[in-house]
Parts: C-alpha cells; sequence; structure tokens
C-alpha cells in the first residue's frame, strides 16, 4: 500500500477543500492518504511517504511564504526525497492572475529534490486550480483524478 | 504620436479578435496601431514601433511554432529593439491550460530583447487571456485596457 | 528492453553532441536509445518509445522554432504519450541567458502530453544545460547521468 | 532626483554584495540608492520610491522564504506600486539550478503589482546572477550595469 501526503495551506479554506479531494482521489487507488496543514507537518516523516503532493493559494504569482518556509525546511532532508512522486495544486482568485506560474514554483522545487512529477488532467496538465470555491462538481472531480493520478504513479514506481 | 504594433497568429479567428480590441485600446490612450498576422509582418519595419505586442494561442504551454519562428528572426535585429516596450496576449481553450507559461514563453523573449514590459490588468497581470471565444464583454474590455496600458506606457517612455 | 528516443535540434554540434552522450547514457542503464536529429523524427514512431528526450539550443528564452514545430505536429497523436517518461537538455551561449526558461519551455509540453518528468542532477534540475561548446568532461559526465537516470525511470515504470 | 531601493536576503554575504553594486550602479546613472535587508525594509516607505530592485539567493528554484513574506505582506499596498519599476537579482549556487526560475519568480510578482520591468543585459536577460562569491569583476559589472539600466528607466518614466 502506498502512502500519499496531501499538504494544504488555507486561510479561506478553499485549498483544504481541494487537498481532501485529492486525498479521497488517492484512496481510491487504494493508498493511504494524510492530509495535513503545512503547520502540522512533521519534516522527518516526510520520508516514510511515496508522494508528496502541496498546495497553495496563489500569492503574488507563486506560492504563500508560510509554503514556501516549509519548502525551505526540508533542506535537512535534501537528497532523501528523490525517486518520490510530487504534485502541486493551487486556488486562486482569477482565471489567470498567477495560478499556473505558482503551480509551478511549487513544481520546481520538488525537480530540485530529484522527484518525479506527472502530467496532470487534461483540463489541468500543471495540477488542479480552483477559481474561487472549489466546491463545484467540476473542481473536485479534478481533484479526485488528481489524487487517483499520482497514487497510481506511486503505485508503479514501487509496486 | 507613439507606434504601435499587434501581431497575432490566429487560426480560428479567437486570437485576431483580441488583437483587434488591443490595438483599439492603444489608439484610444492615442497611439496609431497597426494590426499585423505574422505572417505580414516586415521584420525590418519593427524598429519603427515604439511598442510590439504579441498574441498567440498556447499550443502546448507555450507560443505557437510560428509564433516562435517569426521571433527567432528577430535575431537580425538584436539589440535595436532594446527599450521599446513589449506585450503579450493569449487564447486558449482550458482555464489554466498553459497560458500563463504561454505568456511567458513571449515575455522572456522580449527581455532578452531588452525590452520594457508592464504588469497587465489586475485580471491578466502577465496579459489578456481569452479563455475560447474571446468575444465576451469582459475579454473585450481587458484586451482595451491593455492596449490601452501599453500605449500609455510607450508615450511615457519617450514623451 | 526499454526503448529511448533522444531528439535534437543543432546548428553548430554542441546540441547534438549533448543528445550522443545522453542516449549512451540511456544505454549503459540497459535501455536501447535512437538519437535523431528534430528532422528525422517520424511522429507516429513516438508512440512506441517509453522515453523522449528533446533537446534545443536556447533562442530568446525557449526552445527554437524548429523543435516548437516538431511539438506542435505530436497534436496528431495527443493522449497517446500518456505515462511516456520526458525529459529535456539545452545548449546555450551565456550561463543565464535563458537556458532554464528554455528546458522548462519543453517540460511543460510534456506535462500537457500527460507525461513523467523527473528532477535531473544536482547540478542540473532542470535537465543537462551546455554553455558554449559541450566537450568538457564535466558536462559529458551530466548528459550521461540524465541518460541513465531517464532509462532508469523508464524501466521503473513498465518492468 | 529618482530613487531606488535595493532589497536583499542574504546569509553568506553574496547576495548583499550584489545589492551593494547595483545600487551603487543607480547612483552612477544620478539616483539616490538605499540598500536595505529584507528585515529591514518598511512596507509603508515603499511607496516613495521610484523603483526596487529584490535579491534573493535560489532555494528550491524560488526566491527565499523570508522574500516571499516580504513580498506578501506588500499586500497591505497593493496597487499603490503600480507604474514603479520593478527588477531582480539572484546568488546561486550553481550554473543551472534554479537560478532563472527565482528571478522570475520577484519579476512574477512585480507583475501582478503592475510595475514596469526591463530585460537585463546581454548576459543576464532577466537580471544578475552571481553563481558562487560575486566578487569577481565580471559579476560586479554586470550588477552595476544593472542597477544603471533600472534607475535610468525610472528617470525616463518620470522625467
Amino acid at each position: 500500500m502506498k502512502h500519499v501526503l496531501v499538504i494544504y495551506y488555507s486561510r479561506t479554506g478553499h485549498t483544504q477543500e481541494m487537498a481532501n479531494a485529492i486525498a479521497q482521489g488517492a484512496q481510491l487507488a487504494g493508498a493511504q492518504a494524510d492530509c495535513r496543514s503545512v503547520y502540522d507537518v512533521d519534516i522527518a516523516q516526510l520520508v516514510n511517504y511515496d508522494a508528496i503532493i502541496l498546495g497553495s493559494p496563489s500569492y503574488y504569482g507563486s506560492m504563500a511564504a508560510d509554503v514556501k518556509k516549509f519548502l525551505d525546511s526540508t533542506i535537512s532532508l535534501h537528497g532523501k526525497l528523490r525517486g518520490k512522486v510530487g504534485g502541486a495544486f493551487c486556488s486562486s482568485a482569477r482565471v489567470s492572475g498567477g495560478n499556473e506560474t505558482t503551480l509551478l514554483s511549487i513544481l520546481h522545487a520538488f525537480l530540485v529534490h530529484g522527484m518525479i512529477l506527472t502530467g496532470g488532467t487534461p483540463t489541468y496538465p500543471y495540477g488542479p486550480v480552483a477559481i474561487h470555491a472549489p466546491n463545484d462538481d467540476a473542481t473536485r472531480e479534478e481533484c479526485l483524478a488528481y489524487g487517483r493520478m499520482i497514487a497510481e504513479l506511486a503505485a508503479k514506481l514501487s509496486p
């Protein structure tokens, strides 16, 4: 059984809702999925996961400062995340106000860690994006599909 | 009077409609604005413009090949576009399917040319994006506003 | 045995040299590796490969127009590359003149295809970059290591 | 007289050295230039500057968390930086280990603020990058030239 960690930073609850749906999607693919606020992640535990999916609202075109603080702190286990699967998701107030660059700021960090990425769904190739509230069915379906894809990739990599 | 050139590549007509609205916005700011297909641009004429705004549909996360071909051909006047204003716009089939990375692929090229960029409207900080057809009023207003901003910046730079 | 295709666009021979070293690295990992100019790729054959690694010089901050033309033409088999491994490499005249954005312009396209990416070596996390000529030993080692990583990932994904 | 603010985050002193050279370049162009650590910036004072140049080491492919924290805090004066000139610089341990994406993470934020950007020098079109220590003459010259360019652009925009 694969272990997937979904980490979110959420002030309005939107990013957290996305995180829950992504974790649920991973479970549908047979993985055990934990869902944690960025403040509740024990860095030392990251090595126990097969996949790490990180979500942030879009603040000035990249991840929120507290999400970056978390990522910068993973330097303590640099090299130990190599080969794990990474994913990103983003909530945004606007259709094209920096959500892709926010997703990519997370994916770049995972590439520096030597992690494995996958193109997302046809609608959201860099990862799911919710404009305003993510409580519509379409966004929820996208999050479920993405969580499933990440978990299936983790399973493929170490069956 | 400032001279603004809006260049587009359009297969469905959507990017061309955006180009027309952007050119009209530039005219509202007192500029003379020409609107040309990427196939109809005389590279040698580029030096006669104060601002160049380039639009493309989003193909695989960056500008269409024919737009890149045009940009690569501007090597013949490398250094001569320095200090001119640059802008980008994009039409896309999907909300977050590569439209920001497409805009940025154009803006990066303009930075390599030493050109001047401006943040766009609050809704589209990297440049206007039209999802599907741009014939709705909101997208048209965004394009008008962007054209106006670019023309006003060009006027400020060489009054 | 995994099949890896290394595709390059090279005017000075530098990108081709990198391609050869990357293909050799893939072979060291037990893969069969083909090395082709972007003009000699039969699009229909792409589906027969487990991994596709695409290299370009950095022209105005993204891949050369002829490389984009190749990528745009892969629309004819859209959906059929999903799950394959993708990689990128770049030759550049300058240390920081657009080589990362060039690599990323290729990686974005592979994400839109639904392909799998991996962080590169510690030195080149987005993919190997050669500044000027790649004939020094360090660059060659980086290319070998990258080819090996891509081939090993392809093998892991479908053992 | 134009006022330029150079802001840096520096743990090893490299980014600070770059900041000093950039500020000196701005002074050579006739501007008054202040140089401040990201911890010593009074957000409310930002509106008094004509140009803001922000530098960070490259941490996991984007600006350091403390730099992002500063940028996120500028939300309190959102809209009031529109039309000011922005610039970015970066120190990095490696030639191509995320320095361009770090510069761009800063430039994206400035675009969201509606600020004006300029392509840098031919060597560093997105902004100066120092690999390892920036105390060599070439890097220093690049920083001087960039500071001068930013100050000259600010002067052009409001003579």
